[in-house]
């Protein structure tokens, strides 16, 4: 493990409804790459969180203890649900346009663009989203790849290119080089 | 979802050290399809079992309880120490084999094939493994393929390769046509 990797610091949120591959795709294959990645909870207490398709799965920290240091990325996984309760939630929000003032990095796949929406970070910018969710997500540039890249927002379109847009987020805080060796032991199709 | 569908019964085993993406996926996908899927912890309790990538996820139900009724696929998700502590428990060994008497589905992936030979029912059949674990598992017929089905035994070789795998049971459970009806929201490259 690289001394760069060991000192990138994710934050995935989760809130009640998450999608569960989503969410444990990305955490799994950046853990693989060595970065500290934080299962983090909307909650004041680390109780599980249920997913969207019945799994429950345990936090490793608040969102009110996560948001008092720094960190290099936040992660936003979909599933309509957990998007709904993510875009509600005050702290997210000003997590988000914290984040983005300072340049940082921000991933949302499936539904969750709609939380940068909601953030009013995506003026101007290009984003993809879950086809399902479209409609009402009102951006300025629509695209349909996989994984889109502008500036520090990376968004993606569903639990089955999430493989894609965790290598994308390790090609970006690390390397492609790096994003290469952690899928030769995964061998998932990008 | 149809009648069938409603019916089919599956239990993903969970023992400590399972690879969280082939339990996550699997478990997701196989619900996406209406069928009953059972988180099924080797502990006599349902505390949070810990995967090999530090994700805890809270099981349904217990192997003991699980035991007790008839069931249409067991499903091994991989992990070195996950599949160590699976081959290690003659109350799996024994499901194993009742299940694989009765003309039953199994399924195994990444490392988790080995069960199934420490339960002796790979002679003569084709598997496929994680190229990692390909040298310790001594096999009559052995497959590169991504998943490879022989008979009532279905494998795969990597979290990579667990949407296609997942596909494949859906396909042996119920039909093609709802494993593509259920990718058609998924969107995995399969």
């Amino acid at each position: 493990m690289s001394g760069k990797s060991a000192r990138v610091t994710v934050l995935v949120l989760m809130a009640q409804g998450f999608e569960e591959m989503e969410l444990v795709i990305t955490a799994d294959i950046l853990h693989r790459a060595g970065f500290n990645v934080q299962l983090t909870t909307l909650a004041q207490n680390l109780d599980p969180v249920l997913g969207s398709r019945g799994i429950s799965i345990v936090p490793d920290c608040t969102l009110d203890d996560a948001s008092k240091n720094p960190c290099d990325l936040v992660v936003l996984p979909g599933g309509m649900e957990g998007t709904e309760r993510l875009m509600d939630d005050a702290r997210v929000l000003e997590l988000l346009r914290n984040q983005h003032q300072s340049g940082k990095l921000l991933a949302a796949i499936c539904a969750a663009p709609m939380v940068l929406a909601k953030a009013g970070l995506l003026k101007g910018r290009v984003v993809t989203s879950h086809p399902g969710v479209r409609e009402q997500l009102v951006v300025d540039k629509y695209s349909e790849e996989r994984v889109v890249i502008d500036g520090n927002l990376i968004t993606s379109r569903a639990p089955g290119t999430t493989f894609e847009f965790a290598y994308t987020l390790i090609a970006a805080l690390d390397s492609r080089e790096k994003a290469e060796a952690v899928n030769a032991g995964v061998l998932a199709r990008v």
